[in-house]
């Protein structure tokens, strides 16, 4: 079997959970621990990637491009990864990202719309970094649709395509249909990011695993937005388990949690019920707010909201649709009275 | 397909995480709670079972009975269950807890042992309870092996058999191997308890109900030994998205989560390093702190210790061994020098 390739995303992913607030010595720290365990690859960006520390999506305490050089004057063998969301960041930052010592990016982009991410993904692909398209919200499309948009980032020039479980929503068939239909399709390698919000990220990467997945991301104490990603550490362990080669030791691993667990983590990750319900009904995290406010505001109950946007597939940026929504709910509930 | 049905274990398994001092009040209310959410079995006993309250175990705020007998009086449909480890429980305990209400019965012994169940067994299903023959460290056992104490239960007159994870040590395959198993041989149902600390025990437990296992166990918030149980509202939540039915309403069990985060549970219960290597290793939680302990006396990694046990199949009561295979340990890395 293919060896699998580890992407750790606690510094990026994880950045949400600290409100962007990582300092200098954190990530210098934590990216010199994982080098050491040898995870091939770390993500070190604003939560949101590129340019999101911004007042929409919030500060960071530091500045992106001086994370990632701090990161990349530890990081040995390993590659700084930086995430890059086009529309939020930019080519020129991206620019400056490889400058400081990026050596891979994840272009992102909502699952349907791969062709905003071309420029992106050739010129990374020109300046000789690892380049990987990263489909977000991979649920909210059919698998063929998923295939037709990874189609696109392969044609761009990528070296692998990622399927995003963003809001962790995916089943395990779900994470089957869709990886399987792309190794079948696709010349490059294959990419799985996980949310534990329905307690399957580390079950769904096996299963991406087994169909074919060679990359598959972590993060450390499961650091990330909303239920938090696929727990790294336990990952590592499972895979040693079944004799799936990742090349990371364990034990630095299991020290580097401790360190994040006391020393970072502000609350353990588990699985609160606003994290469940964001996975069942498969909408980010930070509709959950807003979907409490309006809850509050029409006098229905806020998880009616998250279902019923969750079923007209609404995207970030479409927040405005929470009250509309939310007004139909409570418009068809005195019809029913 | 057939209905799967719940057994909640939060007021028994869970007894461990508050060292046994569940109040009257929190067992009425979460019983009540369960009752309305139609949770068909409700388990209220000390963690170790009937009679587990004593020094070696810990001792109850609450007598069992008691428990029992609260939770009797608002259960509704739901029937309460009571754990009976021969052994550290009685049949007399046994009949008490009937009296007072316990409509079900698990009798468990280590996977190799089911041939000290016959008589409570037998006791049980003359009570007309519901009985349950209930196999704790399956992992630690090949399937052939769980298969025949699997029999002997049925022949004792058990209604079902569980394969139970107690160490959460199990991967999918070995799940689906031993349920695979018993339920081409069996004509009893099968159950499947799960623990989480390798965030396998949704997962795992989806395997088990595709191989045939038609009563899970969960505990809400995952509350219960080692890194808790599999969480009974994600698994609502889940199995309702893959329209296997349970008869369990999604929203009042999450109404019940937010009572017992907020009520209960000391810390949340996610995966740390310790609950991870109990499941790497494949030892119950309980050896964590002797471990620890023979590790700093003799000077070696406590995980080292760990692993070796899981290798030797210790079963709890065996913890004198602990500092026996440390010093093994020591002498090894001694000698490599």
């Amino acid at each position: 079997m293919t060896k699998v390739l580890l992407t750790e995303v606690a510094l990026r992913d994880g950045s949400h959970v600290v409100a962007h607030q990582f300092t200098k010595e954190q990530v210098r720290y934590v990216t010199e621990m994982l080098s050491k365990a040898n995870v091939p690859f770390i993500e070190v960006t604003h939560g949101d990637g590129l340019g999101g520390s911004s007042l929409q999506y919030g500060f960071s305490k530091v500045h992106d491009i001086e994370l990632v050089e701090e990161a990349a004057k530890v990081a040995g063998d390993s590659k700084v990864s930086v995430l890059l969301i086009p529309g939020i960041g930019t080519i020129s930052q991206l620019k400056d990202a490889h400058a400081a010592g990026a050596r891979m990016v994840r272009v992102a982009t909502h699952v349907t719309e791969a062709d905003v991410s071309k420029q992106h993904i050739e010129t990374a692909r020109n300046m000789g970094m690892e380049t990987i398209g990263f489909l977000m919200m991979s649920h909210s499309a059919p698998p063929e649709k998923v295939l037709e948009q990874a189609l696109l980032m392969e044609s761009y020039g990528a070296h692998a395509v990622y399927v995003t479980d963003s809001a962790g929503a995916m089943l395990p068939s779900d994470v089957r249909d869709r990886i399987s239909l792309l190794r079948k399709n696709l010349k490059i390698d294959i990419g799985f990011h996980a949310h534990n919000n329905l307690s399957l990220a580390v079950a769904n990467s096996l299963v991406a695993i087994e169909e074919g997945a060679t990359r598959i991301d972590g993060s450390i104490c499961c650091l990330g937005a909303g239920a938090g990603n696929t727990q790294t550490e336990v990952l590592v362990a499972v895979l040693e388990r079944m004799g799936i080669e990742t090349g990371v030791d364990l034990y630095p691993m299991l020290d580097l949690a401790e360190y994040v667990r006391n020393d970072i983590l502000p609350h353990p990750q588990d699985i609160t019920t606003g994290s469940l319900v964001m996975g069942y009904a498969g909408v980010y995290s930070s509709f959950l707010r807003h979907a409490n406010v309006a809850a509050e505001k029409v006098g229905v109950d806020a998880r009616d909201i998250l279902v019923e946007l969750g079923k007209l597939n609404v995207v970030g940026g479409q927040e405005d649709m929470i009250l509309e929504v939310a007004s139909e709910i409570a418009r068809e509930k005195v019809g029913k009275i």
